[in-house]
């Protein structure tokens, strides 16, 4: 074992935990090995952690062993100071690989996965990720013919959605980091504040962390669009000033040891209109009555269905998911990509399931977000944050 | 033309100077339209600006007309506030293409490009990009029978290389943060300090901006390893205090309106060992003879070699490329993905093509990294920032 991992977030026992679950998987689907490229994954299988997925790497796992780390050349001594696998186990390529238009670091991982004796195996991959690109598939094809490669985008993601008990510790101090940041916005924000001035506050609570536990980087920045921007889900910021008589949503995520926890709330200086106060209620009540439904047993979709009806016996309608997994993540996404609270998601709740119940609202001048993130308890569900409920009202 | 364009970057004609250059090379590879995915390749074409890029999106620019945007429906609202092109030209997609199994966004796209009248001609697409998927182009392939989709991968991003008199506005806004962000190192450190309050200060220097101009998001956190640590050049932050004896490097950027100037600093606690002096002092010569090249006519290629040879005149080795073109950035990479100061990339310099001059040395017990944005001018290269050279030492 390496010696040099000097701040693990995990004993060596959990990554075994996970490789047995991941290795049932790929036997239910008759895969010898699997690449995986999603940093998330890659992350949770082998304690990887670093920005370096803007170059090709991978974790190679087939059904003995233990998980095989490779990557740019420079990176391999990021993956020695985090992964939990021994040395022999870290292998890097060579610099001129990197975004050289004549050359491609899948040519070096196929010889890899040869010398590994998986050449004509049945090999997953995940076909659908950002970090497994259309060329990266071709040139692994093409570097390894006699392989069947299979489409194995989810098989990882899938097995992280029940929580162990210190992925659930690490879900909790993000928890009341992001509820510290909510609590700094309301205490700010004033009309006539320039919005990066706000953003820059945002930023240093949740970096500074809360009860001694620090804050690592969410994967999304925080979006926290005005007025007519806030129409739209995704803005990020500018200099403009808050304004009365404005709706200003701030949807931002405490993290730590990359675990997330994303929460929403929706600021309105001065007197909101009454059809802000109408859509704030309606999404409250059917927030409730979702919730109630968030036990074991019941399926992704019931959660839907139930706020999606109460919604509309109040005139409201909302035509997007209201809710997704949570838990470890890297840019760009910081849902798990495997459940969605939507009809036709038949996935059944269990506990140690964590989500964030996103009931966003976008009229037609201006957006409410007031959003959950919630963990499946034995017989129900838990708010992971005190943030108070209700628009943020001031001045 | 939309009206709820409130404070855009650029103005219209600027868009259309870059469509035609992108058109002229375009008719180059004999393409009748490409769908551009890159998020920076959108930015820079269209306007548009959002942390939607973990949903697929892209945008459809033919020989003919306006640029058209394509995205998921609620994002569609954000298109409508940042892009210069007419609403009839923004298309969204169901809810429920959204990360579901069962269905593909490119299916979607598929019958736009049919609709647009190119479904049997010649298509590029950017092969090699972090949000075009081995599934997205799957997808593609299938619902376009009878198109010929061509690798069009960097074909945008070269037309980006030379930047307008705006872009050089707003690298220099970048460049003017980034020194900031440096000087607030320098000021806050000590030993004893953990380090995520450190980043935490680093944050709210970067996106509070300077001079009146704001900080936009860096396309990467701040990297800032200690110790064995700063062997690896992409670990961010934990906890940890900084240390009396050790060296910690900060790599970080200032970003404005999605403009990057990178740079990067270390900081030595206490008394650097004579190695540390000794490989700074071989940087800092090698760095200056790598710069009197950085002029129009010379090659990319041309600063590595000096940079190299007088690196190794004093004893120190690097095996990895010396810099890469920089600019308009979204995550994970704040490079340009075009050229790279490395043996091989042949790339004659222009005015106002700008580099991250980058010539980090990892050493086996530590790292350094003392690094210079430039930017090509009409008989030689300017540094973009006023951070002081050599290694920050302090107590």
């Amino acid at each position: 074992m390496p010696t040099s991992r000097t701040s693990p977030s995990f004993p060596d026992a959990e990554y075994w935990d996970r490789i047995e679950k991941v290795r049932a998987a790929m036997e239910a689907e008759n895969l010898d090995a699997i690449l995986i490229t999603d940093p998330s994954n890659i992350a949770w299988i082998s304690g990887y952690d670093g920005w370096s997925f803007y170059v090709h790497q991978a974790v190679l796992l087939s059904h003995e062993g233990e998980p095989v780390w490779w990557g740019r050349g420079m990176d391999a001594a990021g993956a020695l100071r985090t992964v939990f696998m021994d040395e022999d186990n870290i292998f890097g390529y060579a610099d001129d690989y990197v975004q050289n238009p004549d050359r491609h670091p899948m040519e070096d991982l196929a010889r890899l996965v040869e010398a590994y004796g998986h050449g004509e195996q049945r090999i997953g991959v995940e076909m659908e990720n950002y970090y497994f690109s259309a060329k990266a598939y071709q040139t692994l094809l093409k570097g390894l013919p006699k392989a069947e490669l299979c489409d194995a985008t989810g098989l990882v993601n899938w097995q992280r959605a029940v929580k162990s008990d210190t992925e659930i510790i690490y879900m909790r101090r993000a928890a009341d980091i992001v509820t510290a940041m909510h609590a700094r916005i309301a205490e700010m924000a004033e009309p006539g504040l320039p919005k990066h001035k706000l953003v820059a506050e945002i930023y240093h609570t949740g970096i500074s962390g809360v009860g001694g536990h620090w804050g690592d980087y969410p994967a999304i920045v925080p979006m926290a669009p005005s007025g007519l921007d806030a129409t739209a889900p995704h803005l990020t910021w500018d200099d403009t000033p808050l304004r009365t008589g404005e709706a200003t949503f701030f949807e931002i995520a405490g993290a730590h040891r990359r675990y997330h926890c994303p929460q929403s709330r929706t600021l309105f200086l001065g007197k909101p209109p009454q059809k802000y106060l109408d859509a704030e209620a309606a999404v409250e009540e059917a927030t409730e009555a979702a919730l109630e439904l968030a036990k074991p047993g019941n399926r992704c979709e019931d959660l839907a269905r139930a706020f999606n009806e109460t919604l509309s016996r109040h005139g409201f309608v909302k035509d997007s998911r209201v809710g997704y997994s949570i838990g470890l993540s890297y840019p760009p996404d910081w849902g798990e990509r495997t459940m969605s609270l939507r009809a036709g998601d038949r996935t059944l709740l269990q506990p140690g399931m964590a989500f964030h119940f996103m009931p966003a609202l976008w009229l037609d001048d201006g957006g409410i977000e007031t959003t959950e993130p919630i963990l499946i308890t034995e017989d129900g569900c838990e708010r992971l944050c005190t943030t108070p409920g209700g628009l943020v009202i001031k001045g």
